[in-house]
């Protein structure tokens, strides 16, 4: 247990209450394996959500993005094994009869129900299937769901991804929970493949949206695994306000101290999607400051960390920083000057001022790569901002990975 | 030898009055291979170039566009095993070197030598191993050394790439031969990584510059093998005139005919970049059609040609147009619906108006994607704007080949 002055980390999932959850088998996954989760929210909760900027939404997010604008959500039906996606009419219809279905069950309007899917695109949902199951995923649900949760809607996913931490703040303790999964079609934009987190806090919901959306823009939209934008990429947060105390927004005392609790959860599963990356071996951060805005930045760092040239440099753990250069140097940002242009890995500096650094030591750069967290820090001499962008290496086992994950 | 009403095609690379080319080792590669290509220009030629927009370019490209401001190339001196890229002044000053030394033993001014490199980016040029190359190299030019050459300038490449054709003009059967290298790091920006490509036909030189604009956009500019920019793309179109005929400009009734025959080189050089893409086993054309201009369809068709998920889906030849869809919807096309949307791959369509048409065969589509060229067709439903653009897949041998290119 990590203790820090604002929050503590908990390394097991800790309960949150008014949310419960049940990890069930529908059926849709071929091996039997579990492949869908329910997230009951206790009446009285605030909920924030972010979407996939994909504009070929999947019919769950359609239908989800329908439902908030209606009510306050009650439940949260996940499936994986199927995205719901591309399946035009009916898919949209598949989404709603299991939204009925659930109602139906929890004793709730079909609009507090909102669906996810996570899985291979452009096949039709097996909706009977999950219609069949709701009435036992439903009464099964418990406060101590959240680990089995996480492994329910992993995908091509090898390690289950769950962060937790209790805030101090002033005005009581709070607890913040959270899933995701994700480990390919990763370049989520303005939420990530799916990720689901909750707090006992009392949040107010204009203020919740707004954390909600700010904190994906610092976490879930600064990763990379492939460059693809999913078409289902959601990320819920959840106040349940169970734990009592005021109901908490910006102008709260407490609201920064919260608030970095939450953005610790949403960061330790970015980084963890970014860990599981589909054959990655390593977690890379691309940091580019210098930038006259974060603009500028975003554009020269996604270019380096979606090169594959840079990623398979990365994999054989190759110095060859000339990639890197190369990448900057397409990126579109406006103006650039070689001239200002420097690279460093790690701790050692390569590139200054647009050359080589005289002497600089190979080696120690191979040392660095062989690790497995390290920074690629890119300036570009314009102005103060600045960004990172997290990726992972370009390995055989992605292409493995992608060449059979439908055989 | 096929014909075609507006020009002949050769198999073997037909020699060009007024062109000499020469291929040696000038010890640049450690394994003694040749390395270095000289092609001698007679005086009275007209040259057109076009260069990276990779705003890192390297020294050679700077100094080749410099030299072209200055006067008409009589010398290209191209080698590979060292792009010169990021070797900031000291790159400048090995690339002027070279052309000095090489403008001594050919009795030209150095503003008549275009420099050329190709290779890995960030080490020094060895300057002097040319120079020392050059009065051997420029002494043996002959005329039919357009096979040896295109070899010489290969870098990953497994195969040489050369093309030929004889145009059928009314005012004389003019001769069109090109060479091209490249497999990596390919995304052309206004020119391909290196062509080099003559005519014995007379040609009025601003005429010159734009047809070699215009047919590189239509070509090398229409390929992708990993979406990586080079700093060092260069294509140059020669025409030495030594054929005889008038002197053709667009306003000329012959200017179609010869246009074609050019473009029919360009286009046979881009192919067979694409061909021999690093690990490529499938030349794959993305065709977008219904933009409302050719941006839109561009945009679309890169998403699609660029994606890890659509190229590795193209290695193991499974139809999974999930990948294709979601490229298209995270491309940046403004308006998109995907009502409008239809796809299909060889002759198959697989989505029409946004939904899977029913009952098609994904087995027919298997069947397609196990072929070595094929396309895929796009509609996006606003306009009458189309494109193509030409990708290859994504296999384990990409990896392999970039994790070890500098070991």
């Amino acid at each position: 247990m990590t203790v820090s002055n604002l929050f503590e980390v908990s390394s097991t999932p800790l309960s949150i209450a008014g949310v419960r959850l049940n990890t069930v088998a529908a059926g849709i996954r071929k091996t039997g394996r579990v492949d869908t989760v329910v997230i009951e929210i206790a009446p009285g909760a605030a909920v924030g959500a972010v979407f996939t900027r994909n504009v070929f939404c999947a019919a769950p997010v359609e239908v989800s993005r329908q439902h908030l604008a209606t009510t306050t959500p009650r439940l949260l039906v996940i499936n994986a094994g199927n995205a719901n996606a591309g399946t035009g009419v009916q898919g949209h219809r598949d989404a709603l009869d299991v939204c009925a279905a659930a109602a139906r069950s929890l004793g709730c309007e079909a609009a507090a129900v909102l669906p996810f899917s996570t899985g291979v695109i452009g096949q039709r949902l097996p909706a009977a299937k999950l219609v069949d199951a709701m009435p036992g995923a439903i009464a099964g649900v418990t406060d101590d769901g959240w680990e089995a949760a996480a492994k329910g809607i992993m995908t091509t996913d090898k390690v289950s991804k769950v962060a937790s931490v209790t805030t101090a703040c002033a005005s009581g303790r709070y607890r913040v929970t959270g899933i995701a999964k994700g480990a390919g079609m990763i370049k989520p934009n303005m939420a990530t493949m799916l990720a689901f987190i909750a707090t006992d806090a009392k949040v107010e919901p204009a203020a919740l949206q707004a954390l909600t959306r700010e904190i994906a823009d610092r976490s879930f939209n600064r990763i990379t695994i492939d460059g693809d934008t999913s078409t289902n990429d959601s990320c819920v947060l959840i106040a349940t306000g169970q734990a009592g105390g005021p109901g908490l927004d910006a102008s709260h005392p407490d609201w920064a101290t919260f608030a970095q609790g939450v953005e610790h959860v949403f960061v330790e599963l970015s980084r963890a999607i970014v860990r599981d990356g589909e054959g990655a071996t390593k977690l890379v951060a691309v940091t580019v400051r210098g930038g006259r805005s974060e603009e500028d930045c975003l554009r020269a760092a996604y270019a380096v960390a979606e090169s594959p040239l840079v990623k398979t440099a990365l994999f054989a753990s190759d110095p060859n920083w000339g990639r890197i250069l190369a990448a900057v140097g397409r990126s579109g940002v406006p103006d650039l000057r070689i001239e200002e242009i420097s690279i460093s890995i790690g701790e050692v500096a390569i590139v200054a001022a647009g050359e080589p650094v005289p002497g600089y030591d190979e080696s120690a750069v191979a040392r660095v790569m062989e690790t497995a967290e390290y920074e690629i820090a890119i300036a570009i001499g314009f102005g103060p901002a600045r960004t990172t962008v997290l990726t992972c290496d370009f390995s055989f086992d992605y292409v493995r990975i992608n060449a059979e994950y439908r055989s």
